[in-house]
């Protein structure tokens, strides 16, 4: 059993400093308590936040972003959408990172090395920091406090970030007005969401992009592959076939390669937008169409050509701009930021997911004594808390919470454990007809459907009404 | 500075045998994790619950009393009202104890002993503590997960449990249907409510049922008794005549009798109940009337004299039953219960109190340096969060939340912390002229006024709004 790891947005990080000119964005740092929730503790760490004062007028709002789970940075370039509609409502735009991510690190470069580091790396404290960030921009922007007025603070976020958006609603709802919460998937954890629900979707969005034997020819992969791997002689027929950095050698190198594989195609379905883009990478429009294409434009006897074949289609995903020399199967292992999220799936975060013989993937059962015998063994992490999201945010009963947007783009996988009806006439949802990943969030684009721009009128809409304007 | 322990409802802990056996309340114990916010900690304690199912009937809801700071059974004894309305409600009933009090000790008896023992007597860990036993409750009696549906519970609480049942709807709005805020003074906190509120309605309860020479007359006492304790023979006869339990002998001993008799004014206030009760201790009806008309009833020139004189109006609340040996001005400091509510009180629970020239107490300034320096020097506690109500329940911004009645009487000193008005539609405010503390909590009483009786009312057609019956 693998730990997925789609919710991970900084893979492949890229240099930001153009939307940070763009948007003349300052990079801040605020001491914030290390544990929000102890009477003992009083040491502070640098929680990182970008501002941007470029469209503020006194009088506006302002728009905050909750960051996820990697450095600030990406998710600006990620959110074009706020600073799109900023001018509009003449808003203040921050981003605030994620503790443990980026530069907020509480420990600095011994953050993530020992549990007694990472005891504070929970949600609840980063909702904690969020809010702290708030109440201290509340003074600095618009000299009040919150013993006199709420000011008009809306969040935003995508995905994790938009699980952190809704989330810091529901348990601050004095902090901001209301949050935009894209592709957030909320009820993607036990007793909510069945397991086989995201495979199965980034499958039907293979079915809907690539030719019909797309599919096949996956399914096809993996058993090639397993028979290749059997012998060292096939090992390293893939090792150079695919370009690896590292020669397999081992059978947790195959499983590696394995899960390598798997996270790409759930990539390119998260990714699937309708211009290029370099969200997780640099990729082209219709990322798993094109893929799909190449894989099955020609057809092998043999499992060398085929093996051959797959490894050409993937570097649409590996290599679209040509210039990498080597895949680094094991670059998510080495990446502070993924050790970070592992730990949050492990121990908070646990997202109940298995294949079944309806996906395009290997057949995978999920129990949550598997996943947490996995996270034991192969992060040294300890899971229990199995029920945690639903006790700290109540599962599926929100209606007693106000002032969410749940939007989902209905080909994105991570939709299947989202918000995808009106719980309640504040907490509402918007579905993006064959839309990926947060996609809404994202600039304005002259290639955008009428789904997205719809998405986007409704965020509008809801922003004035929680502002009153 | 003192450090005012009005919210103490445990002092003269009564034997509640009777209230047990009425109820057919049975004794329960759940093993809680000491930390809910951690993914590090797995250490669980045993909380206790009292629960009743003599009204139960399927289909019926389950009130909820979030314990205040003391042993559980104090309040049922003084929340009669839960039962009187169970009845029509088919109403499963609980009462929760909170951590550090009663039986429920994180550490056993060394829970209060180190501030590593005491860093999880918190706010925040008391709610997670509720929500998790209503969950397991939730489980056990209704067959049902927060995952499927809300299940009917409603939360009760007077004084500061009466903040934990509104902070309990605030932050787990899934866990209880809604709250029966019962005197629970959510503002009493710095940059809510100015400083010399309480001890000013404090003097008017004394006014108000006192003739017009109670209040000069207490005055009067503070001087006799500062020029008594100048001397030897002066404390000697001070400790005589008011028959301490041990001889005032320190600058320190003559603080704490001051102290002492302050809390006795405040507690008269706050029991000011229209027949007789043994809430705080065993007392008359309307006691602030008793004492006064005592006080005021003979005049002596004499300082000797009118110490006498003193002393005997206080035994109506030091010693109403007439069997205490002596007068201990040092049993708060002893109370296991007591030293867990001063650390409360000077970590998160910070309540600015001053005494002026408008009220009848000796004149006092309250600042927060102040405050944190006699917890650091008097009980060697680091008072660190000052703003730390605000920033976690949002100060006067509820009215994002919903399902909340607060009730107060309008002669209960710590109305003026309390929310006294409408908020919202579902936040509501009922208002008890001439009420003491929670005094709509307590069982029907034949002699109960039109104001009582019409704020139970207020709070039956809240929780039948909430349940949709």
């Amino acid at each position: 059993m693998h730990i997925i790891n789609f919710f991970l947005l900084f893979v492949f990080l890229v240099n930001c400093g153009i939307c940070e000119s763009r948007y003349a964005l300052e990079t801040n740092y605020i001491e914030v308590p290390v544990d929000h929730f102890s009477t003992v503790e009083t040491t502070t760490f640098k929680l990182r936040y970008l501002i941007s004062t470029k469209y503020h007028v006194k009088g506006g709002p302002a728009f905050v972003y909750t960051g996820n789970e990697g450095p600030i940075d990406i998710f600006v370039q990620n959110t074009g959408f706020m600073f799109d509609i900023a001018p509009r409502f003449n808003a203040l735009v921050i981003f605030i990172e994620h503790r443990y991510y980026g530069e907020s690190l509480p420990f600095g470069n011994k953050s993530l090395t020992s549990p007694e580091a990472l005891r504070y790396l929970t949600t609840s404290q980063a909702l904690a920091d969020y809010a702290f960030v708030i109440e201290d921009l509340r003074k600095t922007y618009f000299g009040t406090m919150l013993t006199i007025d709420t000011s008009p603070f809306i969040a935003f976020g995508g995905s994790y970030g938009g699980m952190l958006a809704a989330w810091l609603r529901m348990k601050y709802p004095y902090s901001v007005l209301g949050a935009i919460a894209s592709s957030a998937p909320i009820w993607y954890f036990p007793d909510l969401t069945p397991c086989n629900t995201f495979y199965e979707k980034v499958t039907s969005v293979f079915e809907r992009y690539g030719k019909e034997d797309c599919t096949q020819m996956v399914k096809l992969g993996w058993d090639i592959i397993y028979k290749m791997s059997k012998t060292n002689v096939g090992l390293k027929f893939l090792s150079n076939s695919w370009r690896l950095c590292k020669n397999l050698a081992t059978v947790r190198d195959v499983e590696r390669l394995l899960d390598w594989l798997s996270n790409i195609y759930v990539k390119l379905a998260l990714s699937n937008y309708h211009y290029p883009t370099d969200f997780l990478t640099p990729l082209p429009a219709y990322p798993v169409k094109v893929f799909c294409d190449k894989l099955t434009s020609s057809y092998f006897n043999d499992s060398q050509s085929l093996i051959e074949h797959f490894g050409n289609a993937l570097e649409i995903y590996t290599n679209y701009t040509g210039t990498k020399q080597c895949n680094n199967i094991n670059s998510t292992i080495e990446d502070p930021n993924e050790l970070a999220w592992k730990y949050q799936s492990c121990t908070e975060l646990v997202r109940p997911t298995c294949s079944t013989d309806k996906d395009m993937f290997v057949t995978k059962a999920w129990s949550y004594d598997d996943f947490a015998k996995c996270c034991l063994t192969r992060y040294n992490i300890k899971s229990q808390k199995r029920n945690w999201v639903v006790t700290t945010f109540g599962g599926f009963n929100i209606k007693h919470f106000s002032n969410i947007v749940f939007s989902n783009g209905l080909l994105d996988p991570l939709s299947t454990g989202g918000v995808l009806r009106n719980i309640s006439d504040t907490i509402v949802a918007v579905n993006i007809t064959d839309g990926p990943h947060h996609v809404e969030l994202r600039n304005y684009d002259p290639s955008d459907n009428n789904y997205v721009i719809n998405a986007r009128k409704f965020h509008i809409a809801a922003i004035k009404r929680w502002l009153d304007v």
